[in-house]
């Protein structure tokens, strides 16, 4: 398989290189740690940090979250691989504007493991207040008894956009906290992919799947999902996901959703507007209202064809959130 | 190849659908044609229309233009064909604001044919007054000394801003077209395909490439590209794409221009910002200032996996009204 990339070994710091040439207005490195990406917009004097972590090859996410209404801080490893608790600690220091940090990141075991010990590192050095929240979207890798197991996918940008507007209005480190929380627990993620991924330095194929096969529930490294099926219509694959979240996560006439069809990465949009028309009808159906659907790619798997469908439940103060304005290199909302 | 579709004879219809579904706030489906899409927010009396036509497949071209700030109507035609002179003469009755239409739109046979006839239609029938600008950016297309031949891509979306931002400053017919066509005299592109698409209903690749090599130079829809190459380096598509633009284009110490890295479907953002990277630094070498830097899916060919460089020379006034605000499907700009 073919990729538009220079020597594999230098991939990921050279894409960080082109996000800072073409978003220098946004983003800039930090100075200490190259690896890490920080927010070039003007800070609000003790705004809450909001920072994340995760393994490269999934843009937007992380790095294209960073900047004004979303994330202060993005520390990526190599592709689909965890960034060490250096790296974290340098970012977690870098992003405290004097009111403590929110880490809101992926339930991933390296980044767990690392970022745990970048805390530790914090709590003993620095006199810096930190936070967690972890994102545990995805419906699919593990069933609603165990959803601590979960892993994290598409919804995280649902919460990044909240607890990053929630930061810009000035709450507290607890109230920004919370809020994510409030977010994450009302988002459910389930996706299918087509074809696997190529990681740079490995060169081939993530894994194998039939031409005439789906698989449902897969996970965006490649972790095997739910069940192999052939391959379905637009409608069929709407269908199929929308009811796996809604059994997760009732939803009833009245209430107010925001609906994110995610391209994986080979995906058109065409398609993913296929599956959103499927999508909107039902929930239609149900009397239940959309707000600013999220119709693209959001977070990928290099070039993974297949797409996921998240859903976020609303109250007034998530859809407020959600509203608010945002700046960063892969996500703008003008809205007021 | 699997594709996320329902029946092929339905595709078009339902992504219309879908684009309403999702944007209703901003694009709305006419009531006399069902594959006319138009702006649904707030237009000033006597604003210039600016409309578009061209075969699906392109997501976001065309459909996604469609909205403030940008197209007042598009009309899209089956997969890679175009759409029919009566819906074309449709969007144009529908889109005059009493201030005349702009047809901007790319120089395909069919295209042209059909926008002729609908013109000619609207010339009789309508007191209606229409002016054409061609887009006619791929360098690879022709030689210079045939560049009226040249084929529209992915530049044509600037000559979309930059039109639709003089028409919402209330620019008459006249001023709209000839800014118009500075855009697209001053605007070049060069691409390359690494793999093929494949239409709906034909359901098998457009053509064939080896897996260890790259076309320079192929059309949108598969058009015989200059050469086929051993596969190249980010370092190499980027600096042979810009090679070919300025030899076309000279540009020079102290110019400002903007630069477009646009994946065609299939290729990760990672490796367009490797791309966007090489030209950034061999710009930056020659003393050009980059400005409103566009990296991301603007022009596309289904799943096609490559890329295209587009390159515009700006002034003050280009640069003004590429900055200006707008709000459709999949272009947001918030800059006052």
């Amino acid at each position: 398989m073919k990729k538009i990339i220079n020597a594999p070994a230098d991939f990921v710091d050279e894409v960080l290189e082109g996000i800072v040439l073409a978003y220098g207005d946004k983003v800039r490195l930090s100075e200490k740690n190259r690896r890490v990406l920080l927010n070039n917009q003007p800070i609000a004097g003790n705004k809450v940090g909001i920072v994340t972590a995760g393994g490269s090859g999934h843009l937007p996410v992380f790095l294209g979250y960073v900047g004004k209404g979303m994330l202060d801080g993005c520390t990526v490893g190599n592709v689909f691989a965890s960034p060490s608790a250096a790296a974290m600690a340098d970012m977690i220091r870098e992003c405290n504007h004097g009111a403590g940090v929110l880490c809101l990141y992926g339930n991933y075991g390296g980044d767990v493991l690392n970022l745990d010990m970048a805390r530790e590192e914090i709590s003993f050095e620095d006199d810096i207040e930190t936070t967690v929240a972890l994102v545990r979207d995805d419906v699919a890798s593990s069933p609603a008894a165990t959803s601590a197991k979960r892993r994290g996918v598409a919804g995280m940008v649902y919460a990044f956009k909240i607890a990053g507007a929630a930061a810009e209005n000035g709450k507290n480190l607890a109230e920004v906290t919370a809020v994510a929380e409030k977010a994450l627990a009302n988002t459910r993620t389930m996706g299918v992919a087509l074809t696997p991924c190529v990681v740079p330095d490995v060169g081939k194929p993530t894994f194998q799947i039939a031409d005439d096969e789906i698989e449902v529930g897969m996970g965006i490294h490649g972790e095997p999902g739910i069940e192999v099926r052939k391959m379905m219509s637009a409608d069929e694959i709407a269908s199929t996901l929308l009811e796996k979240i809604l059994a997760d996560m009732p939803i009833s006439n009245g209430d107010e959703v925001s609906v994110m069809v995610n391209g994986l990465g080979a995906t058109p949009l065409e398609e993913q507007l296929l599956v959103y028309r499927k999508l909107h009808k039902i929930l239609q159906e149900k009397g239940v209202k959309i707000f600013m659907p999220h119709i693209g790619e959001f977070a990928t798997s290099m070039e993974m064809a297949g797409l996921s469908v998240s859903v976020i439940k609303l109250d007034d103060e998530l859809e407020s959130l959600l509203r608010a304005p945002a700046s960063t290199p892969f996500y703008t909302n003008s809205n007021k």
